[in-house]
């Protein structure tokens, strides 16, 4: 049967197309720089929003008109898997990602639950041998629960944390078995409701060791999926442990698994943070964890996360050109974790918003190549920075200098000589490249 | 002469004394736990909010009543060195801090700047002499000057990252002549006004090869004072790399700096971060590097740095809750980095304003100390976490767990048994300390 | 049968108790000024958050352990109605609140969705023939149900209107055969989620249409409930019409509706939208549409509402002050539209929640009436405007003056002679007067 | 002589031009609709960031390098009277606005700084006779004066409203001394730094008063100008009684004086505000009170006024979408109340800025144009709305419909059928528009 009758393959057919369900930027196939565009993007579609979810908010409940919604149970289940791949099909998109939860229901017993999820695993193992979407990343859902309430790898129950290295163990073979790309780690309860009952520290040390035995294990098994993090300030604690990009490397530091682990960086988890997504992604990229991206955009006048479908150009553009100066991004890909509106309740609606993202997405990367190849920011930078490129620059550069023989220079006197930062231009030149004017 | 001649001494007359030129709270000499008030908690007064500044706010010139205005050049600094040794005094201030800048005016010439400069330290250690008040910290100014625009450490251009340097320099051998306890880095336009023209990494390179060589100079003079970074997120750069503790702590890390600093934190820089103060003292605390408080507090509901007086109890509280489990503030102290409101513009000001922060630290101090004698959270926490003193919790905490014990555990299905976390019990109990009601 | 066994009616013990099922600072009988405590506050509980919520949220489904959750339907409707009043009972509350879908849930079809209202009422109103507890308010909840994605009285849909409309009506008809003392408007669907398809003029208009239609109905059934409307900026929808205070008076002055309507305001609403509670109270007071509260505060760090229960005592001392300048609450109250968090799921939580947010409240309104027994605000006030009070002062109050006289006035160039506004030391009076040392 | 020898006179040059110094989308004499670009958009120079300021920030002195420094007092004011004009001429700058006090200093009376004043207006009187530079309004600085900390209007000094009151007459005077076709108010100090000290209804009634004096005294001296209100919410004041469009509409409906003022809106003032630029601009063409831009645009992770120059196409296409449903700016323009980064000194910054603005603001004007005639939202909202035109809705929107009859009809239990809003795929359509591809 056909859950999305409606639609139609998605094809590319340009930009000036008016059929609100075609590609009018994103054309798999197209060159950029070296590299398909299917290639650089590894674009994925998140289970949770597109197939699990319903539309609910805190004050509403769920509104999407979807086919599957008339099964219950496991029925329900292997209908979503069923439109699932009808979607990704239909999308051509080449990956997806799921949490254990997304996928299969929960059982009286972990026994249950576990047998609940082969099913479903194995149900999808078939389709994936004769589709060409691949599984991005899978994790562990260990927020939902009850159980989780005080947290999973940082609880103050030693059952729950039992639980959720089962949870884990068991998504590692998951995603062994479905040929994970990468395996990630989501501390949505992870973080605390207020310190005035918490132990931080104690926490912290029992995370630090549930990511340490999944290490172990992964490797038992010979699990070699890239391991992600993904940093959120907060919501639904009051705090999150994996704050932002640099509170977890502090964190991987202070327990020695840097090696082990890379972030996926959320846009909209950036700005809760603080932070525009570029700069996440360049704290990452400098620090060698650019692992992954979480494709989507927040409200920046909304204080929660509204994971909506990324669309904003300038954020898309600097996005990529990130991802480019990173020389890709590996084995991670961009995966929408976006939901549609609330009011967007219709299937085609879930199109729409895909293609909005993957459209602008692939405009993005066409900007950034496109600047990159033209050197704008590297010639801006490149001026900038000139002085330290010779003399008292080079000195400090190469670990020559000291203070005393900084000092020394200093009391020359010389001119300053600083240059205009040029803010305002270069934004300028960013429209232009945007616009396709330059 | 005398610039406070309406204010005498500042006594303490206990809690319900209507005087408000007079303590409340704050006795000196009282013993709480082993130790004196004064011992606790170490008051600074800053040099730049109470004697250089003037109410100047981005919209209006200053307003600030202050008998040295009259002076300029030379002579006004002088008058600030009188005012500030008859104020210590006569608020009975152990400690004070300043930035170079604050004490003494640039000259045409680096030469002469650092003339000025010593003519005015000579003055004050002439002064300290004779005052019980000594230097908590200084730090070197290296952010109101033009040529620090694009930054000082990681400035565009040698040439000012040399003059930092020179600065630096000067700072320690001040710091060193006056005895301070600390020396402070605060990074003021050590971010960026745009990632467009920015090399983040080199920059933050050349941040750390500061560092590295004060602590080599540091070394060299036989200045052993704790050195310590003051995180902030943002203002006046659109985003300051020292962004909160755990990103100063990542940087730390990642430049094999942890060793060499502590930390200074700041109230209203943690909630300009999107922290809780104590969220920021526990993150410092629990990673060894609870440095120095600068105390003030923001306004939730504005987003730059109000620097208040603090006067909010909750957070007071919480924050000496966070010193004593420390064990002390260390060499580090509760420097007043607030400013009185720009309406608050006579000399007695500055008077109220000190004796409410001071009062309102004294409670918070008392308070703690009064909940940790009873064990107020401690035994919240030992009941929360106790399922990890034995069983299936010993063996994770000791690393004995592996994801496959801890599954063969879970698939016992026992019940899970969560507690309440009883939070708002948890606060009424908190208001009943607070009120000395228990 | 009992849902709280567990737990005793709540007696006043005083502050010094550590029985955590007792009232430390609320004594209903004992006289403020010259009303009773109980006659000030008019404490209210909210069904929504007590009786019907089950703790779920946005990442986790409900944790609330609660007796009647074995039921469903219409019984598990009853056995709510059961648990409320001995709630109410063992609380010694005088009012609850509701919105009409929280006491019964809906049916095939409006007809069946108004009887299995009307079976609750009329059990609720034998209920109230016995009990003491009275209603404060009830409401129409136009924003769960997915018909009103768009909205209610600003929906796109006609048909949509006209339901809302005759919920509107069974609504005060409810309101009407319990005796209620307010009806309260709050619009969480009636806003936005984006400018681009919205017509928010029409919108608007047919939003005052409806309130019209409800004054018509409320005075042909003789329904004489004061009305209220709810203030909140967004959430869910991304900007709600009645952002605030000032807002909703806009609105109420355009469309000619001022005198019939005041506001039921909330704090967690109020820091959403930028203000201080009690800068939300100060607008309503000044316009004369003050109208009741929802009593609660929010997180001042999380950008949603998080409806904490009452505790800061700052804000509630601050609150009752401006309830007491406004003398008195009229026929409004203080409503706990707060939940306990989702960690705190045990049933004596909510007891232990609603002690501490009536003490909270309790302590705020000794305070606040003390405060401005000594005229303490009132002093500082009388004497800041003291120059209003003749010449050229009293010129302008009585609107004798001109540009021209007050230009005439200004050259003679007097001096100003500003005054200190004193803040600081205004601040530590404050915190004087809750500790209860003055 | 030139301060901007460095530039010529502007030109269009067209999108693909490489010259910094060239309109690439800016074409005064272009037809849009009817009108030529420089009709629609009415671009204005301000005074105060462009010929006044220099870059200083809270932590920071002046940067800025312009060529009339070298001058002070009164031949300052000339210089930069000269550099002005110098500059819209080769800006081609069809307006300029100003603040009293940016043209010209104060004296030590008022007579003194009246007659500074005078000699400033004539110069300028006399430069306008041959430029085609006009004013498009004038305001009052009352904020940066010390005599204002506790505000002009809503001073609690009746001395120092006298002299705001003079002010005023002044600037109206000055006003149709130069044929400025607005004139402004912004409250800078008009709101509370804490409402412990203030009376806000007395407060709000004085600036009532003012403002009634200036009308009188307008018409008394024959000055037709647009009068205008400014709102903000905060900064520098904790809290600005114009906080957003709608609090200043209830402001003006309460006192009657809705029919003299419009809005003079900014876009950072109402991201400020928690509101969209386009949320402000619809609030006041709902209410016709449309009055004039302040264009500039602020980040959104920075919580105070940045004052940037408008670089982003969503908001200047939204913008000129509001003006041009409002049937254009009336005697209102666009003006560019922004400035340049204080990295960004030179003098050609000025330049580029003003270009980057005014390029950003005419390619907004196109896209919006060319979407009004597609009728793209238009179209969608007449099919969102459609129910409303017949049946039940027009017996809604006719005022025919009340509860009662509306309950008849929903008691048919028609099906509701709403329709997706479609936000995902607006946006697309959106962004098309933007890159100029529809």
């Amino acid at each position: 049967m056909s859950y999305f009758s409606n639609v139609n393959e998605i094809a590319y057919e340009g930009k000036s197309s008016t059929n609100p369900l075609a590609f009018k930027y994103y054309n798999a196939q197209e060159m950029v720089g070296g590299k398909t565009m299917e290639e650089h993007l590894r674009f994925a579609v998140a289970y949770w929003h597109t197939f699990t979810a319903d539309g609910t908010d805190p004050f509403g409940v769920g509104t999407a008109v979807r086919g599957w919604n008339k099964y219950s149970g496991l029925d329900l289940a292997k209908a979503r898997v069923e439109a699932s791949f009808e979607f990704y099909s239909k999308l051509n998109a080449p990956f997806f990602c799921f949490h254990d939860r997304d996928i299969a229901p929960e059982g009286e017993t972990l026994q249950e639950t576990n047998k609940n999820l082969d099913v479903i695993v194995d149900m999808i193992k078939e389709y994936m041998k004769t589709s060409g979407t691949k599984l991005l990343w899978n994790t562990a859902n260990m927020f939902t629960n009850p159980r989780f309430t005080h947290g999973a790898g940082t609880t103050s129950n030693a059952e729950v944390y039992a639980y959720a290295a089962a949870q884990v163990k068991k998504g590692l073979e998951v995603g062994k078995e479905l040929g994970a790309e990468n395996y990630v780690f989501w501390g949505g309860r992870e973080g605390y409701e207020t310190l005035l009952n918490t132990d931080m520290e104690f926490e912290l040390d029992n995370l630090a060791r549930l990511y340490q035995m999944a290490i172990d294990y992964a490797k038992e098994i010979g699990f070699n999926a890239q391991f992600l993090i993904e940093p959120k300030p907060k919501e639904p604690t009051k705090h999150q442990y994996d704050f932002d990009a640099a509170t977890t490397l502090a964190f991987l530091h202070r327990y020695g698994l840097k090696d082990h682990f890379k972030l996926n960086l959320e846009a909209n988890h950036a700005t809760l943070a603080g932070h525009t997504f570029e700069h996440e992604l360049r704290v990452a990229r400098i620090n060698g964890v650019l692992g992954s991206l979480d494709a989507n955009q927040g409200d920046m006048l909304l204080g929660w996360d509204t994971d909506e479908f990324p669309q904003d150009l300038y954020t898309t553009t600097l996005t990529m050109y990130e991802v480019l100066k990173n020389g890709g991004i590996g084995r991670g890909g961009v995966n929408f974790d976006a939901k549609v509106r609330r009011g967007s309740f219709e299937p085609e609606d879930l199109f729409y918003a895909h293609i909005a993202g993957m459209d602008a997405y692939a405009k993005g990367l066409k900007v950034a190549a496109k600047m990159i190849e033209d050197r704008v920011f590297e010639n801006v930078i490149e001026e900038r920075y000139a002085t330290f490129k010779e003399g008292i620059g080079q000195d400090i550069v190469s670990g020559k200098a000291t203070l005393q023989s900084l000092e020394a220079h200093a009391l020359q006197n010389n001119p300053v000589n600083n240059k205009s930062g040029r803010l305002e231009l270069i934004r300028s030149v960013f429209n232009q490249y945007i616009l396709g004017d330059l």
